[in-house]
């Protein structure tokens, strides 16, 4: 079961096998695709999926796929996975196989889902050409996308929302955002906001004729450093809250002998599906008082559980899956505000995703392909 | 008295008459010489001078003027004036004269020094002339340079004094930077030095999986920010020291979404000339202590108030001047470190340099011409 990474290139995107569901997160990893540079990947996805899916409606707007069965069936299942990727940071950009760890930026998030979802199309596929796809129970929609990591404006399911809504159409979507397969329902809320302080230059030998904005600013800073979070019961999920602060800029470019006129302070708040934005923006503006001014740099809805709904019902305790809170947010959010319940469920472990160490085990992405297999009606390990 | 910035176009550097000496400021304020832009300027100085007062010896080296008389005196005074100014701000690099008061960058700080400087060198011609320069009492050097109002490395008196050092050979230097008629006596030294924190970055989602730079700073900070500072007695005077967080710098360039790596604090501090520079670190380096590391930017001495002196004395004393300590730091540190004994004295108000508002009073570029012409021997009002 060992493999060392230097044993042999690995195959490529258009040519790896897709029962080496390893193999191929692998070449998947490395195809670069940080956030906007999805072009090259897409392309690639669409014409593998074009090769070896052929039976399957298929369309693409912009940087986006999206795959249908139609089978007319009731009710329809949405599977979805993101394209991009975080930037690369220490030389991870370069995936490693090693003892049936992949590491590398995305290996968890996700490339690893791509692959389970390239491999589900190729056998919803094969089971067309088989038997007319008998034994699928619902009709499945696939879509790979853009722009997830970064802001809202540019996400790919938007656009296909916005450009051809009917593509998306579902009664129950499952993002493969890394969740180690337990199912994470639910996702938190997402409140970034700017406190900005205002001063008066002066020279650094009379500070007392102006005001130090960095000093004026201090004192909220370690306030919102001390901060403590809740962790707060949602349909019986335990969500725990975050307050970072993300970013600081003060002082005069490239001048040490100002008193600085402008410091900013811009903290990341994570909130329990419990709280409207609404509510969350007048809890994070209480929070910044003292600041001269507050700015909302974006506020992005949580998403409820929707445990008790029949498709997650089914798709949960069917399946027998363990469920947790999903603490970041995620595109479920975007699928909730539509009433589609929503899930997430994919492979790797969601606490190494953008860190540098990031990585995805053998085991993991194949256990959530035979979980999502086995849900879609598919023989798990036949194609 | 009251005259209109509109009333009529100024006179330009080479046409202003140097027994206005309010309108030589303006000519001077309206040709711009922020720092590293002092080309135009020192050429219009060096011209004016070839052309009004060519039985002084004029040198050129780089963007830097001195002149100076060879009467064999048994002592050579130094006068010298920076060329160069900080940046504008707020509009306020087109010079308006309103009541005898000039406003623009650089009016105090130190254009109307400059004016005065150019003058002298005119009398001192005119008096070389009439009767050999019988009355001037010591020879006399002045230094028009650049790059005072940056870093150390580009001070046109350290280009000078590494070039050709005989040139800038005194026995007392007056440095005119802004002092309001009074003498500054000695100077504060600098001290900047960089603090970094260094964190471990997680998905802001999950802070608790790595370590917040930002919030690490946040305590340091509050205590700098809260930090008193002294005031140090030197030969009677009174030194105001400073210390100002003038920078900080945390997050992860554009993301909103990852917990910070990495913090920096910059902080300037103004000390006595009381204390060495090695002294001065040591004592920033504790006040820093809880950073992870922690890197100097600039160390500048701080000169004695040398009031003893019998050059000093004959200048303070024999002119009835008055006698307060200079809190900035300046270039009579530069003389004082090869043992010559210097003192800011120069027109304008120190407090309202490097802000919007700088400005300038005829009366205070006039006084300091007539202090600095008695000095001189040359007689007040009578080129």
């Amino acid at each position: 079961m060992s493999k060392s990474s230097s044993a042999a290139s690995p195959a490529t995107v258009l040519d790896a096998d897709a029962t080496d569901l390893f193999g191929l997160t692998a070449a998947l990893v490395a195809v670069p695709s940080e956030s906007h540079h999805e072009a090259e990947l897409a392309d690639l996805v669409e014409a593998r999926l074009r090769e070896r899916a052929p039976s399957l409606t298929i369309d693409r707007v912009e940087h986006n796929v999206v795959v249908r069965t139609q089978l007319g069936r009731d009710r329809r299942v949405l599977l979805g996975g993101h394209l991009d990727t975080v930037p690369a940071v220490d030389g991870n950009d370069v995936p490693s196989v090693k003892d049936d760890v992949l590491r590398g930026v995305g290996s968890a998030d996700m490339k690893s889902g791509l692959a389970v979802l390239l491999r589900l199309a190729e056998e919803l596929h094969a089971g067309f050409l088989r038997d007319g796809a008998s034994r699928v129970h619902h009709d499945v929609t696939l879509v790979f996308y853009e722009a997830e990591e970064v802001r809202d404006q540019f996400n790919g399911l938007g656009i296909v929302m916005r450009a051809q809504p009917e593509l998306l159409a579902a009664d129950f979507a499952v993002l493969l955002e890394p969740t180690d397969g337990w199912v994470e329902a639910g996702c938190q809320g997402v409140l970034v906001a700017k406190a900005g302080f205002d001063g008066e230059r002066a020279h650094a030998a009379r500070p007392w004729m102006g005001s130090n904005a960095i000093h004026s600013a201090s004192e909220l800073l370690m306030k919102l450093a001390e901060h403590q979070t809740d962790t707060v019961d949602v349909d019986g999920l335990q969500f725990r809250e975050s307050f970072q602060v993300v970013g600081i800029e003060g002082g005069v470019q490239g001048k040490h002998n100002v008193v600085p006129d402008r410091c900013t302070i811009t903290v990341n708040r994570r909130f329990a599906p419990k709280y409207s934005p609404e509510e969350a923006e007048a809890q994070v503006r209480e929070l910044l008082e003292g600041a001269d001014d507050i700015e909302i740099l974006q506020s992005q809805l949580a998403a409820p559980p929707n445990l008790t709904h029949p498709l997650v019902d089914e798709f949960v305790n069917g399946l027998s899956l363990d469920v947790r809170p999903k603490l970041g947010w995620t595109d479920v959010a975007r699928f909730a505000a539509m009433g589609v319940p929503a899930v997430n469920f994919g492979p790797g472990d969601p606490e190494i995703a953008h860190t540098p160490g990031e990585f995805v085990t053998r085991a993991s992405v194949e256990q959530c392909h035979d979980v999502l297999a086995r849900f879609l009606g598919l023989s798990v390990g036949v194609a």
